[in-house]
């Protein structure tokens, strides 16, 4: 009988999740039943997503996170042994899928890659590129020539929003937590500028690299920044809220306070949308994004970097990590 | 040769406005131009707008508004003398209109109002009717049996919102600032509940009164009361930003905090649109509005309430009434 390990999260997280809310339980596998697969994982992805979702699970659960996997057992003519796919199973090197109909549960074979890295199906070319691609062209409706700003910009989804911006022809400026970031961003993905939130007098800086104002902002940040960003924007401009990571580690109780952004709001007329990526969950949707942004990182026109972590045991310092905000691009773990 | 008189605005508020910024200022009209027309103010609307836009004119300037006139001469065509006139020419007793085609000096023959008093026409009946129509039913898009929240809801636009939720089949709440106004609201207006946002416990009187959560908030008021609101939004809500009447009164510059919106936008996939009237420009919307509101007064659907000041000299008056919240209904002031 298969030994198969996964990550348990035992308690509700206050602010950073700490290594002891979890725990790691090896366990004997079932044999698979009708309908069912056991797929062997390869590539687990962290997003900051598993930690604004923990509250609204009860505990414990099993650690759930979109992961590429090769199917070992199979009792779903749909899925054969060898095939690659590609599930929200998890932190796990070994499991049983039993659910392939959940909006979230989502279970797909691997995409036709055409020799782009594995990896990238739960980043660039998964959730992480469909989350951007969706979230910022149907949201933010960019024209070419408008500016963009996008905070979080050197994280999984702000990397990819800028670059589809720029392909957009629009202007685009990005904010990230650090020097090495922001030249990253200006010298290797063609944002036309990038801040360093930490340092710069944020308001002044944006004035600078935004004279005519702006169009679209893609809010991965939240608070005090997207109020500012907010206060200097043009009639009709759109914002897509895609993350609050400034509110992460708060009680969600007792959230912080920001400056109010109504009287921006009403005197130009913005629109401000929330959005997760499950409202796209009509199945050609995917699909039809992922071979858009396959081509686009074929092409040159985006590049898709990994932020690699080695080992099954890391996982919980590779999700800490992107929490710090230490990675540039999409963080993955390989098994 | 006629003497007029209008109120010429002096200096930039600070905070409340105060009598000494405005001037009554005494002049000889010159006679009229070719396209011109010379009207005598009947009834001038006095709205909270009046000091919002007042950081964006040039000091001096004339106090615009809507307001109700004849037509004492003519040389246009279009308004031939004995015409009744709706237009933005503001706070004085005559006056010489010359432009007529600025999206915001709209200039129009009175509509038909088929014995209503004409005073509706810078009322329900007028700005700030399309204002609640086209703003609550575009941006909300209501459907039957949805909860409505309006703050303000005692207040000009907000109290033809709450009726006009109530005509759509929604369940309607509506926030306001004495228990005179929640009464009126509950047993004249026939809100479904109506709240004293001064004395209660608003997150709680909220949770009591729409216990299967927000679909549609018409937002009045903003800062801390539209972020509790927001927070008890359900996924898909939408949000009309009209006003923000909460910091009407604080320097634009330093406006005030509160509790940060996006991880209730993010989470419930919120949609948040601030507007103002001028995006209904085409010609077609007011009167398709205006006479949807009249029939709606016609068969007793809508009670439109005035609230009127008689004399020319209490216009100062009638608007700091406005602002201190003292009106239920639309405040007007008779010439």
């Amino acid at each position: 009988m298969l030994k198969a390990r996964k990550y348990v999260v035992k308690k509700h997280f206050q602010g950073v999740p700490k290594r002891e809310d979890y725990e790691i339980v090896e366990y004997d596998l079932l044999p698979i039943k009708n309908g069912e697969i056991l797929v062997k994982s390869e590539w687990i992805s962290v997003d900051p997503y598993l930690q604004v979702h923990n509250p609204f699970h009860q505990v414990p659960y099993d650690q759930f996170s979109f992961q590429v996997g090769t199917v070992l057992e199979s009792k779903n003519p749909k899925f054969p042994v060898g095939t690659k796919v590609v599930s929200h199973k998890g932190w796990c090197d070994y499991g049983i899928i039993d659910k392939f109909d959940d909006p979230f549960e989502r279970v797909y074979k691997l995409p036709d890659l055409r020799g782009l890295p594995e990896e990238l199906a739960v980043g660039t070319l998964g959730m992480t590129g469909v989350t951007a691609y969706c979230g910022f062209l149907e949201l933010c409706v960019p024209k070419p020539g408008e500016t963009v700003i996008v905070t979080g910009a050197a994280g999984a989804v702000g990397s990819i929003v800028g670059q589809i911006a720029k392909i957009k022809g629009c202007k685009v400026i990005g904010f990230a937590g650090s020097d090495e970031k922001v030249q990253w961003l200006e010298s290797e993905l063609g944002f036309d500028k990038a801040i360093n939130y930490k340092t710069a007098d944020i308001s002044l800086a944006l004035k600078e690299a935004a004279p005519s104002g702006v169009d679209c902002y893609f809010d991965n940040v939240g608070g005090e920044i997207s109020s500012t960003i907010i206060s200097q924007m043009n009639r009709f401009g759109r914002v897509a809220v895609c993350g609050s990571i400034s509110a992460y580690n708060e009680d969600p109780t007792r959230l912080p306070k920001a400056t109010i952004m109504q009287p921006s709001i009403i005197f130009n007329e913005l629109k401000i949308e929330g959005f997760t990526v499950l409202r796209w969950s009509n199945p050609d949707r995917w699909p039809q994004a992922i071979a858009d942004l396959a081509e686009w990182i074929r092409s040159g026109k985006i590049r898709a970097k990994s932020h690699i972590t080695k080992g099954f045991d890391k996982l919980f310092d590779a999700f800490i990590g992107v929490l710090k905000g230490e990675n540039s691009g999409k963080a993955v773990v390989k098994v």
